[in-house]
């Protein structure tokens, strides 16, 4: 049996894990202000039942629940091209669990890909400090054709892309999606 | 000086115009469920500060708050093309008002069009019932050239597109996307 890692390590990686939405939203931030791409996160829909307008300028929802999406977290145009992904992040080392995928979700992505657009996953394993982009239709694949519910950590070696780290953006994910989706072009 | 149209007619105009929005929204199922296009309406962003758990399903926010979007309110995937538009209904019968339009907005627009993408206004003049498909780079040009607060119900009637109302869907704005962006392959 391989030993644990340093609890320090496993701190800074659960850290990590949480701050994925964080790291995504502020590559977007850095892709918008180069023009390099216009890609946004969608606000979680909020069903509201009841607003007290205390002051003409201010309205305060004092009752209102979260509503499931329909569709993904995140969407916008680059290089010209639909682009479409949801993110995810998971504190399990061996294994990727099926039930953080939703079925509106697969459902959405193969819409995506069957109007042309570019479909992906961001599936961060926060207990070995790595984010994998993979490709939508390529993992909906394998999540039909198991029986299981999750997917090795080791197939995403093997099927995924690792997202190179860095200070601006934090998450280079779309030096992975030239490679995966504009081969001819780079 | 013109009559006023009966009395009916204008309420069933000023409801018609306050429904814009409910119509694109059931334009665009229709449109999804027939696989013509991949189109949604954005949630409105609202910034959370308290929630209280009432029971384990149920979070119910408590004191929440509206804030600006970033962008506009719709988008998706058309003919393979990244989509993105902003609704607007006035009861003016003269004159669309500019307050309407927020710098935010035609700031998005521009890039939408900077990187490849189709962007418009959809724009509903509910005392005459009309609702016009504007592309967004022509309306904005127009924006920026005058010095008045309000651009004249006739520049729509002649640079704007109407759109054709039916039963399903109820607004038929994909065949005037048809027209403009398209031309050469209908």
């Amino acid at each position: 049996m391989k030993p644990y890692p340093k609890e320090k390590n496993l701190d800074n990686h659960s850290k990590r894990g949480a701050d994925l939405e964080k790291e995504i939203n502020l590559s977007n931030t850095y892709y918008r202000d180069l023009d390099i791409a216009l890609i946004y996160k969608k606000p979680t829909p909020v069903q509201v039942v009841r607003v007290d307008y205390e002051s003409r300028n201010k309205a305060k929802i004092t009752e209102a629940y979260y509503r499931t999406p329909s569709t993904t977290d995140y969407n916008g145009i680059y290089r010209g091209k639909y682009i479409d992904f949801e993110v995810k992040d998971t504190k399990n080392k061996t294994n990727f669990p099926l039930q953080m995928v939703h079925d509106h979700q697969i459902k959405h992505l193969e819409k995506v890909e069957q109007h042309g657009g570019i479909g992906f996953f961001i599936i961060r394993f926060s207990y070995h400090g790595q984010t994998f982009l993979v490709d939508a239709p390529t993992l909906i694949q394998k999540i039909k054709s198991t029986n299981k519910y999750a997917i090795p950590y080791e197939w995403f070696l093997e099927h995924g892309n690792l997202i190179q780290e860095g200070l601006y953006p934090r998450l280079q994910y779309l030096k992975v999606v030239d490679a995966i989706y504009f081969k001819e072009d780079s």
